[in-house]
């Protein structure tokens, strides 16, 4: 039995403990948050000086306080892991053993999610500590990948295309729906299967629309619709050239 | 029941003829294309002049050939629709009633559809042949909406966004981990949890990431991993502009 202390209290956090008690295999026996809050029926502290000796100490704050929170940690040589994706392997202090524990997913407060599904990416300073958290892993999750810490800041930027950019091609879509009276709810099986595709489908061989074929007929009227030095006319333009090139 | 021709050969043919074959309430009586080739069954021609008498000609070709397929047919005052997001109502040949039945989803050769859950959009010149386009449409899908012209257009315009940008960000984001020896399948859960949240969720507030939270340090972390000049690192801008914008 591995035994846990998480540290944070946020969205990434709150899901680890769940799904660290969900099964038996992994033990977390304390929390620590600043206001010292219980979860899950853990027991919390809000003093570093309060923590208990654990196998693993996961640090789940906000990435520009991971390595101040590392550095506060009072004792040595113990296994300490961070839970970002741009956050590398030595922002961590270098008086504990370093690891990165990295769920590559959004997580929303009021979403519940099945952890099984969510890939896990793992480093680990020494290899003996790899193998603890590649098994804690295991115990959580059917995909979990050796990711170092150069790859994980490329996966992270992957993430932000994919996640962060899609999403707000997504709020133009409501807006140009909201302008013209129509509802949002138009679009939503559209988004649905475009997503579905790519899970056996490349994107590359997936990819259809005016760009694709080079429409320019379709394209000018699509121009035509956007407003004069609107961001949405310039996404437009380039997210079509890009496809072009690719083409 | 209603009796229909249906011309064109392409995807959304395809799937317009096993959805209305697959209930008995629309009857495909012919099927109209170059090669006069039958499908499921039904008896086709490549001859205007043997086009049998009809409820509806549904005209299911590439959006530049409409207009002329349009005039091409042999007879008047017949109801013509066809089913492009970006073909206005009057680019029918007014020898006949026109009309439009746009199924607002991508199709994709080998890919089975739900009808039932695909958007179509109904519009007609006159009322009556509204009212026997939006009950063949209620016949096959749950959601059906009338759409004008001019709001077909924004909608078409709008699915740009949504499906075929999103999917070159996928491609972006495909691209980078294939860089950097990641498998894609890494960034597929995320992929579907993001299209899966604005089934809930408003776009607006489904919004993460360090454009979101104006989080400069990842932010010009991620820009110096992207080549100068590239249309990656160019995209990465404007859409971190564009929410920033929206913030």
């Amino acid at each position: 039995m591995t035994n846990v202390v998480i540290i944070g209290s946020g969205n990434v956090a709150t899901h680890l403990i769940k799904a660290f008690n969900s099964n038996n295999k992994t033990n977390v026996i304390q929390l620590f948050n600043r206001k010292g809050i219980s979860l899950e029926g853990i027991p919390a502290t809000d003093n570093y000086n309060n923590l208990l000796p654990a196998d693993l100490y996961l640090i789940a704050v906000s990435d520009d306080a991971i390595g101040e929170v590392s550095r506060n940690l009072p004792f040595k040589g113990r296994l300490v892991a961070h839970t970002s994706g741009s956050v590398a392997l030595d922002e961590l202090s270098p008086e504990n053993r370093s690891g990165v524990f990295y769920p590559l997913q959004t997580f929303s407060e009021n979403r519940e999610v099945d952890f099984s599904e969510i890939p896990l990416c793992i480093e680990a300073e020494k290899e003996e500590d790899a193998v603890l958290l590649t098994n804690m892993a295991n115990n959580i999750s059917r995909q979990v990948y050796p990711v170092n810490s150069e790859q994980r800041r490329s996966l992270h930027l992957a993430a932000v295309f994919v996640n962060n950019f899609v999403n707000h091609l997504y709020a133009i879509g409501n807006t140009i729906c909201r302008e013209h009276e129509l509802p949002f709810d138009l679009l939503k099986p559209l988004i649905a299967e475009t997503a579905r595709k790519i899970k056996t489908m490349s994107p590359e061989d997936a990819q259809t629309g005016p760009a694709k074929r080079n429409d320019q007929t379709t394209i000018q009227k699509h121009l035509a619709r956007l407003n004069e030095d609107s961001l949405q006319k310039e996404i437009y333009k380039l997210l079509t050239k890009s496809i072009r090139e690719k083409s």
